[in-house]
């Protein structure tokens, strides 16, 4: 099945180039409610799932064990910038586990984002592990080890205690089986599972609800949602997707990224869960998808959608800052 | 039409991502050698079409008149890193003009090299205009503007008997009409025309053999292809794709990147001229479809492929080095 086009970029009046993608919408009951493209292919949903595998974390206690903060939790489910902010929480995070950075299995890379990339640079100094955009979630299953009493060394690897309790998390909620066929090896060395599209957006709309969930996992999944909406700058940082659009919206949306051009989203309130990947992988057009399909549903009309403009129809800017073309929804996404 | 995959992302066993495009391989009587996906609608050939930009700075006399370097020469062709090197051939360019940096039309961007970038940060420095990687570009341009008696400012404007000749000599060798149709701003703001694929192919075809072309423009044509080849640094920078590519294969091989995934080349030895977009505009896939089309052609056989490996079939390696996937070309660029 070939997936539809569904962003454009316009470079004056001519499209210059386009993003095909699928997508789906589905309510906690699994009906799905709006979709386009292949939504039965397993594709991996890399950092997007991080909501799902932070479960084990909270649901075991491990989080009140170590009285971890609301923002220590919503940094368990980030893609961080690298800012100063999340390096500190994360290394805090560590510290209430009688760890440190060199514990982190999920190596090092400059912060993702700019402004904290180049700060560091400036300070003549270079990244360490807490740095990787993904520190926040290792020290989370770091926690988890610890307070279950469990070997540190290895979390990172499928068949340690960590990663099968994140995978039988994320096959509770979803209701994908996750076996080795749709097994592969995550940018920061631990498991990513292949997951449909359907199984995504159901799995977010069961965290968003609780419905379908165990009464346990249904609590860890509120907490994890209400610290994610209080904490947005955690979840990515400044100026960044996810963190913007959750900032302008509250508890009202929930949105998370994951690499090769991945977002799942719920809407908590109607109870819906999304889930869509660009076929090729481009981050850009999975935020114009994801705005988009929330624009639509979002309960509030054309003045929520005027607010979330500026991520479903951005701008394109040269380097003088001229107007130089624009991305948009288009296809099965082209707003009516 | 739609156009074909040809470029696949592999995650472990399973593909992550594909990217669909066309491209074409024609001779300088514009025979098409080799096609595939839609070549006859025009695309923006941004950056990639530097080298026919930068034929009436020679072709004019300019260059000899303002005694142009090699090197210089092939800096107005480059899309490059903001290295040192970079920065100080642009401003030698510009000195050789009587002008400086104040009058770069192309805007400010941190350099694109990695290295560079972290040097600049690290040394509590900024960007300037030169090291927009266009700046090359534009010191050639202001050279010719001067050397010609023009007025230098607004040189980036489409009206500027700069961009006329840049526009004209575009349209001499890949026989396109660019009309206003076409026409939109590039990132540097200087017009970009869109040009059907196969068109682009033949220019470069052209340029290549100096068929088809007044002997003045083969000359300058000439001049630049040797300048760049002995020159690969200027053109991109070290580590990256056009640089090393040409490193490897001296004057047997020209390729030139342009933003949103496109890509021109030359075989000289065979006349042949190239020219791919990725649909998406990833310029990963550009680089793997211009590097299996050049592996497929290019006399020497196996030997020439295998040192074209890392560039057509680059592996991918997580944040801790380990191999997690691979980059392939498919359809019907899939090597036999």
């Amino acid at each position: 099945m070939d997936n539809p086009v569904v962003v454009e970029v316009l470079r004056g009046a001519r499209v210059e180039s386009r993003h095909r993608g699928a997508g789906a919408i589905v309510d906690a009951d699994g009906a799905v409610v709006l979709a386009f493209g292949e939504i039965d292919e397993p594709v991996f949903p890399r950092s997007a799932v991080k909501a799902l595998q932070a479960l084990p974390l909270v649901e075991s206690g491990a989080a009140e064990t170590l009285l971890l903060s609301e923002a220590e939790i919503a940094l368990a489910c980030a893609s961080h910038s690298g800012a100063p902010v999340h390096v500190e929480t994360a290394a805090a995070m560590l510290a209430k586990a009688g760890l440190d950075a060199a514990s982190l299995a999920c190596g090092v890379h400059w912060p993702l984002g700019e402004d904290a990339s180049r700060a560091l640079s400036r300070a003549g100094r270079a990244p360490s592990q807490l740095h990787n955009n993904c520190s926040g979630k290792h020290a989370g299953f770091l926690c988890l080890a610890c307070a279950s009493g469990w070997e540190t060394g290895g979390y990172e690897q499928a068949a340690h205690p960590v990663q099968r309790a994140a995978k039988a998390a994320i096959e509770d909620v979803t209701g994908a089986a996750l076996g080795e066929d749709v097994c592969a090896t995550d940018g920061c060395s631990i498991p990513t599972y292949a997951i449909p599209l359907r199984a995504l957006a159901l799995g977010f709309a069961r965290l968003a609800t609780g419905a379908g969930l165990a009464s346990s996992r249904a609590a860890a999944a509120k907490r994890i949602f209400a610290a994610v909406a209080t904490n947005p700058a955690m979840v990515a940082g400044e100026g960044r997707f996810d963190t913007e659009v959750m900032r302008l919206f509250g508890p009202r949306v929930f949105v998370k990224t994951g690499a090769e051009g991945v977002y799942c989203a719920a809407l908590p309130e109607l109870g819906l869960g999304f889930a869509v990947k660009a076929d090729d992988g481009a981050t850009r057009a999975a935020q114009i998808m994801i705005a988009a399909l929330i624009g639509r549903m979002l309960p509030g009309g054309e003045s929520e959608r005027r607010r979330l403009a500026p991520f479903a129809s951005p701008i394109l800017r040269n380097w003088n800052g001229v107007e130089v073309g624009a991305l948009r929804a288009a296809g099965p996404l082209r707003s009516q």
